[in-house]
């Protein structure tokens, strides 16, 4: 098996750090022991070759052999058919997974998502539709506490769905959005303990500092 | 085999109709010719059962024997591995759609749903965070021009990949956004006069209308 190779900006400004997408495939990665080697490529001056593997100019990409993979989701979907500590052989497991993977963007990043950037922006507004995308944003954690308070993992083992959720609600907590929602917390908590998750985000940490 | 069962809600306002996502399953549904039935659940009051299926309170889910699954997206999926009119068999084009299945939710749609938001708001604020959004949908239409002026269909051929971002530039015209993307809005016309679209519009409209 040749490695994967996992393609990431070569430095990022101080604020995404720790937060870039190329964390949920370093995790995933670290999680099953497959072997990968990270790549560069320049934030500042995003080339042709670059749109042809991320048509929206973004990271992270994955190469498998002769295939190239962008959308984290599509990555940890495949990266899930690669390993059982990623996603169960059984069928009824699987498309558990498959529909959590889907959701954790659908339905839960599509609202945080919004909510994350009047954060980033300062938090000033205070329009009706700065109310309805944190009332959006409430919503869908609501479910995903009850969902939390029945589960350990959302598919019975930890799986990349328990990646892609966590790394969502990771940014949510990092604005203090899980304060009402301690089993949305307490997940967070649990999945971000696992030394695949902390060496994820110590290596993307040390890969922008390297660059600075 | 055993039908395939799509449930959606058994009504809902003028507003949405249309544009319930169930359409996006109804749409492969027809594409791959699989045999159907459709069943309804109250838009109303929505139970513990309706939770179990949908755990966000939404639809459609769909039922193939003892699977059920959530998220248009990973119906779609499920789908596409169930007929090679949706989904290719060789695996680098199985790849390009299920890459194309992701990108539509989370880098389309993230930024075309806060976008609609406003438009359904009745389209008032002119906050900074407005314009931020709109950049945002923009930049990511921008993208998508470039790819779809090099293409007909996103993964070689139709696919359920088409499905799903036609869909979701679908929502974004009806609010005239794709005016300075003609080869984006040239695809929503080209995906939405195909038979298995035409059928599922009129099939989700009558099914609505039936229940006023």
């Amino acid at each position: 098996m040749t490695d994967l190779i996992l393609t990431t900006f070569d430095w990022v400004p101080e604020m995404p750090r720790g937060y870039v997408r190329d964390i949920r495939v370093r995790w995933a990665l670290e999680e099953a022991g497959l072997p990968y080697r990270v790549e560069s490529v320049p934030f500042r001056d995003r080339d042709a070759q670059h749109f042809a593997h991320q048509p929206f100019g973004q990271v992270p990409w994955l190469t498998d052999g002769d295939m190239s993979i962008f959308e984290s989701g599509a990555i940890l979907l495949h990266l899930g058919e690669l390993s059982d500590k990623l996603m169960p052989a059984e069928a009824l497991a699987r498309n558990d997974v498959k529909e959590w993977l889907f959701a954790a963007l659908a339905s839960v990043e599509a609202a945080s998502q919004p909510w994350s950037f009047f954060k980033f922006s300062g938090d000033t507004d205070e329009t009706p539709m700065r109310k309805f995308f944190d009332t959006f944003l409430e919503a869908r954690l609501k479910h995903m506490e009850t969902v939390l308070e029945g589960r350990e993992w959302l598919a019975g083992a930890f799986s990349v769905a328990d990646i892609l959720m966590a790394d969502v609600l990771r940014l949510v907590d990092r604005f203090d959005g899980l304060t009402g929602y301690p089993a949305c917390r307490d997940y967070v908590v649990l999945a971000t303990a696992r030394p695949s998750f902390v060496k994820a985000y110590s290596d993307q940490m040390a890969h922008f500092a390297a660059a600075d």
